[in-house]
């Protein structure tokens, strides 16, 4: 059995949107045990369901919190899942509160591989190639980074891709302001060379920002900065082109009409770009599996969180990190 | 007049753009002399005109050119349009060519303004309130930043904003991974008290690049390599939705039927979210004005790099830098 704990009470939609999830999950699972942390008052809604473990928390942290202070209100949803998953040795934990917060707790608590310099925010991105996916790693689990461990972050990424994807080498480029091989800042020029001298990656290069989405790359290695950057620089893109094409289609009787043709074409294409059904971000590079689903998460992007940890563990993901990491 | 000199051989479309750009730029204007630099099959094309003079170049840097190398060939369209701007004391230089290669011999010959630390990338982006845009500096022409550097690019984009769009104190913000005052780097953080403390900057806080183009900042700043990754990441983000659009669109016939009716709307949005249409790059900070037209500039985005040219050097923006900065 794959067991993993719940922070029921975490993100914008707190435990509606969990709760949702969490049922849905348990109709379509029957090899995984959930622990479910929260409130009594919630909580206690999911008494008699087969599959799941009930923990109360007290108190919920807030999207914004201080991460460091989040470390000490041990009776948060955040920090008793966090307790349940050690002192039980869970395989892992899923959470669509504060990332700062999990960030936080998982590097302190949950601890870093042995090996590992700084574990890594992953998450797949949509591509302009059907449904091919592109990972980017880190997406700021750190702000500032040394070539080698962007070179780790590739490793890590490759994993990652071969077990969600079933690629076997996969392709590994490093995010840059210019393909060349001279391009970027000193981490950027030294990752380059022990990226494209290290025979166990299938490194293809540098990329830029504008050409990640068209799903060249299978995995994208950046500092956590850039990474953060590209990552909302994006949404931030896509998002903008949503709004007009919102505005196009409102101008009159005749677009308004086009909106009714064209409408699961759109929802299709929504969905495309929408990076919250992938699952969520991995931190990877601790001793346990940490998914965060995204703050706004709705019960279908939770759900999806829920079946990308428990896809991770019966892969064996965190094991094979220390295989590969001496 | 205004003195401007024009590399008619740089960019993806070359003399043909350029030319037509040119053209037009003439006919509309008449307080402003140009100089054109170029093979002489090309440009003798415009020997009659009024308000021009010719200058022959041999050779034409290629767009990813090695910059060092770039300063050398001193027969290159862009290096004798660079020779012409010093040796006449213009106003300004124009170039779709390579960015490495301007930026660099910007730098190096025609030179930074003395208390100028770096100078910065600055362009317009659009936004969606409207006709209102927002000003990202630096978009590039540095690597790594200090946090005194972050706050010139505040004043240098300041200065930029009310000249260009006639607001007299505009919004700065500074990007960065979160909006909260600690968030960041040591030099987000730095920069932030320093922003914060400058009672001449109407600063507004650390903005995330996901709410760029929602225009509520006038001014954003940025370390070089972040403001190249935003650039691009938010062109990758509408290129893909573009894409995705255009997909819709050509499923069926009643789909297609819509494209007719919705095309002019589209083009609307294309336009938009066309930075091509805001006239190009800046390098704020060097002795003149320099201004680079996207690579693959059309005529009307060429024409647009022109008219944001003659405007600054109307505005004698060099001499107010100079003022400010002390």
């Amino acid at each position: 059995m794959i067991n993993l704990v719940i922070d029921m009470m975490g993100g914008d939609n707190g435990f509606k949107a969990t709760s949702e999830a969490v049922k849905q999950f348990l109709k379509e699972n029957d090899d995984a045990v959930l622990t479910l942390v929260g409130n009594k008052k919630n909580i206690d809604e999911f008494n008699g369901y087969k599959n799941t473990r009930l923990v109360y928390s007290e108190t919920l942290l807030s999207m914004d919190v201080d991460p460091i202070k989040a470390l000490k209100d041990d009776k948060s949803s955040l920090m008793v899942a966090i307790k349940e998953l050690l002192n039980n040795n869970f395989d892992g934990i899923i959470s669509a509160g504060s990332t700062g917060a999990l960030l936080t707790a998982a590097i302190f608590k949950v601890k870093r591989i042995e090996g590992i310099k700084r574990p890594g925010l992953i998450t797949s991105f949509p591509t302009l190639l059907g449904d091919k996916k592109t990972v980017v790693i880190d997406l700021g689990a750190n702000l500032v980074n040394t070539s080698e461990e962007l070179v780790q972050f590739a490793k890590l990424g490759k994993i990652y891709y071969s077990l969600v994807y079933k690629v076997e080498n996969p392709s590994i480029y490093q995010l840059n302001n210019g393909t060349e091989e001279e391009k970027g800042r000193d981490i950027n020029k030294e990752a380059f060379q022990i990226l494209k001298n290290d025979d166990s990656l299938n490194f293809g290069g540098n990329i830029e920002a504008r050409d990640v989405l068209k799903g060249t790359a299978d995995v994208v290695v950046t500092d956590g900065f850039s990474g953060n950057i590209f990552l909302k620089a994006t949404e931030g893109g896509v998002k903008a082109m949503s709004t007009l094409l919102k505005e196009a289609f409102m101008k009159n009787l005749g677009t308004k009409i086009c909106y009714l043709l064209l409408r699961k074409q759109i929802k299709e294409m929504k969905n495309k770009m929408d990076y919250k059904s992938v699952g969520g971000a991995m931190l990877l590079g601790v001793n346990k599996i940490v998914v965060k689903a995204h703050g706004s998460s709705d019960a279908k992007a939770f759900l999806s969180a829920l079946n990308l940890s428990k896809k991770l563990a019966k892969d064996n993901i965190v094991e094979k990190i220390k295989g590969e990491i001496k």
